[in-house]
């Protein structure tokens, strides 16, 4: 099983992308790729557009079986709240339209899930990226480790989902 | 020319559908639809995708040239801002992929292009949306009226946007 995790940005948009080990049950997961996906705002007249092609790319690159993205409750700067919130509209589409199924999070369930605690910083929860993917270290920014504990968590979520079914 | 004007919400959009008399500079404009789509919360996990399908229901029945759609600057309530922007960004998404433009419009300059000032209130708004459109009366939501009034300002702001190149 395949997952990709995102972190959804007006023009960064982390994104994650695991794999459960075969025979295991389900309980290992490794890295596929990982990485961020910058959007120049002088260049693009459209990110929204820009945005879910970018995710196209990377749905037809890996073929997820879950799609995973953060949900969005407030926002410190209300336009790029706003752009958010449109990009993640765009986003949550693009998968629907690939009939890939979006489970989507809260950020404080990524923590709880991730690092034991709703509340961690950035780097516990980057932390603990690299133990449960038995990477040495996560390079990268920020947002490209956010959206693996996404995956990791969205991946945890259908599990139980799964199973109360 | 059909132009679609979409006043996008999370639950209610309104939309309002006008066609150019052909053979008169399109100088005319008539209306051909306009409505309020209702999605139910309770009844939608995803109102993101219901919002997005109700649109190319539209898409498909009317065959626009052009999507008129407003742009959200803020919100008074949080929660329902970012709901409305995300709405936005699938409803952007869906008619770029539709492969129909797309012209973003400012509250203040479809008030601005109908009523001839930048702060007119719903109701001179709805009035004159009638009179360009030679209408007796326009029956039913302030929703539908604005989708209409965007269609319109879409339609001048494509004929500047022309001329000028």
């Amino acid at each position: 099983m395949k997952i990709l995790g995102i972190d959804p940005g007006s023009t960064r948009i982390g994104y994650g992308i695991i794999e459960t080990s075969p025979g295991r049950a389900g309980r290992d997961l490794s890295l596929i790729d990982y990485g961020v996906i910058e959007i120049k705002r002088k260049e693009s007249k459209n990110l929204v557009a820009e945005a879910a092609a970018a995710l196209s790319k990377l749905l037809k690159k890996h073929l997820p079986d879950l799609v995973g993205i953060e949900k969005l409750y407030f926002a410190k700067n209300v336009k790029t709240g706003i752009e958010v919130a449109q990009t993640r509209g765009a986003l949550i589409l693009q998968a629907n339209n690939a009939s890939v199924p979006v489970l989507e999070l809260s950020p404080s369930e990524v923590k709880l899930a991730v690092a034991g605690y709703g509340l961690a910083d950035k780097k516990s929860v980057a932390k603990m990226v690299g133990k449960i993917l038995k990477l040495e270290s996560l390079r990268g920014h920020d947002d490209a480790s956010d959206a693996l504990a996404i995956a990791i968590t969205a991946f945890y979520k259908d599990k139980i989902n799964q199973r109360l079914k």
